[in-house]
């Protein structure tokens, strides 16, 4: 199996995920959000590219079961039920609901991604999961990040290491072939992970979040293994998998 | 200062040079070429997008003074004067001369470059002469590695990384402004530094010189500070800076 990382969406093709599992990660903050609301057991997760395409979508849900999420700039957009604060997602708001979300960086990832074989939503919190599902799986992979307007961003980079590394440690993970962004993740996670927490806060989005007073999204955002559930894209819509 | 570093070509946009010192890294070989080539005498090095541009750059010149240059695949393009081996740009061969060149991933970044305050071409073999010469700089600084193929490259990330940690290293080092990238970027040399020639080989690009019977320009490109020549983008032309 060929695992290998994209650290900027403008080097993710569309037609890349073809024939491809492909891991979506942004970890500040759209795949610990969306993980999160369906760990919380929201329904499913519609992820669209733009605001108008929310609204649109958001008319084909009765108002009671439905939530209008997503940010731009990292705020909430005027008008949405929720931001992108995984905070947000508790079980009380999202249970049941269907959540319309569209997102700057994690968003446009997936709806780019959608051709792929497999589409599975990633983070730290859960990570384990993510790993255990890509083991068994039959096709190559590529951990796609979602970057910070365009450009790299460091804790996506260290989480997509996060993943390639509990693939070579697992048994015979030692025949995967590695591209050179897989063995350039994998050393920045070896460097990274003692102290994620640091990290994230220091990265460039992270201190974006910190100067909007949201630094209390960030720890959950690097809080590994918090959960077991993997969305997983079907028929246009995240699902919990398992 | 700021210093960041860009892993591929795609998240370089045009306009992220303006105000900036651009330093263009295309370790396998471009880069290497370049300088080898300006270190050995020639004139300058004309960079040009297609082999059709690089025939009219040609003809402005007269052929005894002018050397055809360039590589598409790795491979020399049938009619040119030189392929891209920086073994082949001897003093005895590009002395006095102008070379127009096109490759596939470094000479696109130095075009689409051409608006940066200063640019630059970089590799290891002028690490040392490129740091000091980023350290007087007055502008904040962008390292942007070529890649292979629109991807990321292993090595022009190290090399990234090199210059970065040389730049921390000097005297007031620490009060720079890294951005994400460029924190990456020194962690991946400081894993790598200890055996480079290992590093290239092994990179996606490195495989693909070997599989050519090009393996012999590998160390060449890996060899640190062999000379003190840095190319500067002048009326569109890299010449010797000094």
């Amino acid at each position: 199996m060929k695992v290998d990382v994209a650290f900027v969406p403008e080097a993710f093709r569309t037609d890349d995920g073809v024939g491809r599992t492909v891991v979506i990660v942004d970890v500040l903050r759209a795949s610990t959000t969306i993980i999160t609301a369906l760990a919380h057991g929201a329904e499913k997760v519609v992820p669209v590219a733009t605001t108008t395409q929310a609204g649109e979508e958001a008319a084909r849900y009765p108002k009671a079961k439905m939530l209008l999420c997503g940010e731009r700039g990292s705020v909430r957009i005027p008008g949405f039920d929720l931001g992108n604060s995984p905070n947000d997602y508790g079980e009380e708001t999202v249970r049941s609901k269907t959540l319309v979300y569209t997102s700057t960086n994690g968003s446009q990832m997936i709806v780019k991604s959608a051709g792929a074989a497999t589409l599975l939503v990633a983070g730290f919190v859960n990570g384990k999961a993510v790993v255990e599902r890509l083991r068994d799986g039959k096709h190559d992979c590529l951990i796609a990040c979602s970057g910070t307007n365009g450009g790299f961003s460091l804790e996506d980079a260290v989480c997509a290491g996060f993943f390639v590394d509990g693939l070579v440690d697992a048994p015979h993970g030692q025949s995967l072939e590695l591209g050179d962004g897989a063995k350039a993740a994998r050393v920045l996670y070896d460097c990274f992970s003692k102290d994620l927490l640091t990290m994230a806060k220091e990265a460039v989005q992270g201190r974006i979040l910190v100067s909007l007073g949201m630094e209390a999204d960030i720890p959950l955002c690097v809080s590994v293994d918090s959960t077991d559930v993997v969305p997983v894209l079907s028929d246009g819509a995240l699902i919990r998998s398992g």
